[in-house]
């Protein structure tokens, strides 16, 4: 291939046009309009097409369908004539990605002309990039090429009956009875959705945690929870094979004839097609490139790695930062390093599972205080017939500066996003119990965490009306 | 009245069990145990009993049975079928409220013994009240009486078709059609869970505004929500008079026939009974003390006024942080003053009206700019199928520190706390950029607005990637 010459120079290549891609591009642009965007395979982001989107949507259908269960409660009858048409729910879900999808071109590729090359790109030279046949000269390039569902190669064998997210918002109806495997983020989501849609769900993971929780209180509360809806299977891996028109799961002792298995397995780097080991980047046993995570750059090279790529926060909104600090740097006379926001991770179970700050594996012990809080007789809780979940708040046992939180909580997204802000703007207990908790408000379960917390700290402020006292 | 001697004398008497007096009581028995809470009527908070609590649940049920409408979009059938059983939804009101009242019963009155009186209050002397035939003298002494709903008196020829929520939630079943006179807080809340229960509503104020909103913006958004589930008649008085087996009601030139008329026309403070006049205390024309809002003493007098009956902020949390500041204060050696929360009010209609911090009718325009989002494209709001409203922020125009916010927005409850503690904490809208927003959350709708008001802010900050640069 030593044979194709170089013929485009540009200031930036750009390969992947998803969420860091494109946030990358949004930077560049200020600068310079000498750049590509390359991007192989389907356009649009892993977010609108088979991520954030379609799963928000089955699950908000999957929820309002379930929400019947508590009707009869209420005095509302007739929910046992409720029924769920599910192809329509699968194409309601398919509008609603399309909508976000076409908002994603339209702001991008739709426009760029010659900017956009449709191709996947490959490394020859750290400053150039072969791709549909030609070499690109960039002197700054930014690897965005996302990241796709792991499938182990052993399933191979049953290969017809593996969803992924990849296929599983395409189907048009569901089948009956679904294994799925690995109860991170996306499996829980789903698995979730789908049981309450009306699917057999067994879920497994090789894990005794789920949802990526490391607070043992925190994952008691979610097996507890998540395990009346449907099975869970912990701890042992899970091996499959065809028997008759079904495939036999298994998994330790434990085994369930299945129509599908959805692989929730966790998404793997797309880095294969990008031959980086010829242009002397130093990669892990992963394949993967070490980088400054301030800067997104590789060591003493022109070149940048953002997004889910990466590895290292499979989130958008980590993601688009990420983009934009490599596109920013992708075009800056000198490399800068950005503060990273407060980790904030949110699993739209019911109830939200979410991770804030510090997580538990990471405390010291010795320096930690541990505010608790069940939901059960929370007002605002209990009013809206969801008052399950448990809420810890982390922080400093000396002066009480929160470190983080974790919660399997009722509208816990809006906690978390409370508590993310607290911990960057480093507020301490006695602090945020001055601010104000409305009435009968969810978050009066956090107001009371924090009461909880107040107690165990060893500063004690001697404010015991929660109120700051006035000068004078 | 003069010959009944003292024959007790305590080092407080708090006069009324509700929420600021309970709040009260905790602070005062960090002192002394030789106290009095004396309580005329009913006891059980305000908030528990007719206010927030059984107000939120009939809200819940409404909202639970008017979300059919959105069943068919998304592929659930039946919703036709769905009925309400309106007994059993005002059963289950009630036995929630009893939940809540007899929560707050065990907590404090029923193990009081003598220290509680039960009876109406009235001031002899600075110091010394009468109450069921005997005379108490207190060194200090707090006012916490509550408030009641105001019905005017032209009303009491057809008092039998006066509904308050002091009778409200009493009903067992609920009139077909209602009248909703006063479009506050209150009668928003329930003229919309009325409207979604299958009662014919109609609302009148005599003002233009309603939910207490001054943005003209977010008020206009609020009439459109709104005014598409039941006629608002605005900017007239309302009258009412007996016709045949209906009661008539004129606003301006509309009139209607209805079977029962909710007033929701204020909360009236309880002052009337306690005698203030003849102590020497300086009352307005509405028979209000003066009070100091950071101590709430009564200026010259050992007496502090605490919760609704102060008519300055008839909210729970306030309520509260009242009824502690007169506690604290009523057993202090020197009466201190304490800085409020940032304001916070949020109405429990859908979407939620909040206002936060200033509000727009105490801005100065020349010193303000505004940012402003309307939820149509926000992702989440698409998603839930709850995409309307308006949110509009307000931060200073030179630098940008927020100072208020008011909406009508889905989930406004939640954006409305986060607004309040970044304002409590003196953020400006360069910072908050700068904090996590998980995607796709409603809290990206925030993020919108913040962007747009960011644009106007006169100091830019030069950070274009909404990030913090690392020094170094």
């Amino acid at each position: 291939m030593k044979d194709i010459p170089v013929d485009r120079t540009v200031d930036v290549a750009i390969i992947g046009a998803g969420t860091a891609g494109l946030a990358a591009m949004s930077q560049v642009r200020r600068a310079t309009e000498n750049f590509v965007l390359i991007n192989g395979g389907e356009l649009g982001t892993t977010c609108a097409r088979v991520g954030c989107m379609p799963s928000k949507a089955i699950i908000q259908v999957a929820e309002d369908f379930h929400r019947r269960h508590t009707f009869d409660r209420v005095g509302i009858g007739g929910e046992d004539k409720l029924t769920l048409d599910i192809p329509e729910a699968m194409e309601h879900t398919r509008d609603l990605r399309d909508i976000f999808v076409d908002r994603v071109l339209a702001g991008t590729t739709d426009n760029l002309g010659d900017q956009f090359i449709d191709g996947y790109a490959r490394f020859v030279e750290p400053d150039v990039l072969e791709v549909a046949g030609h070499r690109i000269r960039a002197a700054r390039i930014v690897i965005a090429t996302g990241s796709h569902p792991v499938v182990p190669e052993s399933w191979q064998v049953f290969a017809d009956r593996v969803l992924t997210t990849d296929n599983f918002f395409e189907q048009d109806d569901l089948p009956s009875s679904v294994a799925v495997a690995g109860l991170g983020v996306i499996g829980l989501e789903l698995g979730q959705a789908l049981s309450r849609m009306g699917v057999a769900v067994t879920g497994v993971d090789m894990l005794e945690t789920i949802g990526g929780i490391t607070d043992p209180v925190v994952n008691e509360t979610a097996l507890t929870l998540i395990g009346k809806e449907f099975p869970l299977w912990l701890g042992h891996p899970v091996k499959g094979r065809d028997d008759g028109d079904k495939l036999l799961i298994t998994s330790g002792n434990q085994s369930v004839h299945i129509d599908k298995i959805l692989a929730c397995l966790g998404r793997r780097p797309n880095l294969d097609r990008l031959g980086l080991e010829r242009i002397g980047i130093d990669t892990d046993a992963r394949g993967m490139p070490q980088h400054d995570p301030h800067t997104m750059q590789i060591p003493g090279m022109p070149i940048f790695i953002a997004g889910d790529v990466n590895a290292e926060r499979q989130i958008l909104h980590e993601a688009a930062d990420e983009g934009r600090i490599a596109g920013s740097n992708a075009v800056a006379a000198e490399v800068a390093g950005y503060r990273r926001r407060t980790p904030l991770a949110i699993t739209f179970t019911d109830p939200n599972i979410a991770h804030v700050g510090l997580p538990f594996s990471e405390l010291d012990a010795e320096q930690v205080v541990i505010g608790e809080i069940r939901f059960g007789p929370v007002g605002r809780a209990l009013l809206m017939g969801r008052n399950k979940g448990v809420l810890r708040v982390y922080a400093h046992r000396q002066h009480g500066r929160l470190l983080g939180a974790s919660m399997i909580a009722p509208k816990g997204e809006h906690l978390a996003h409370l508590l993310a802000w607290s911990i960057q703007q480093h507020q301490n207990v006695f602090d945020l119990l001055k601010m104000p908790f409305y009435h009968p408000a969810i978050e009066e379960g956090l107001q009371a965490a924090l009461r909880d917390l107040k107690k165990q700290v060893v500063d004690q402020s001697e404010d015991v009306l929660e109120l700051a006292r006035l000068d004078g």
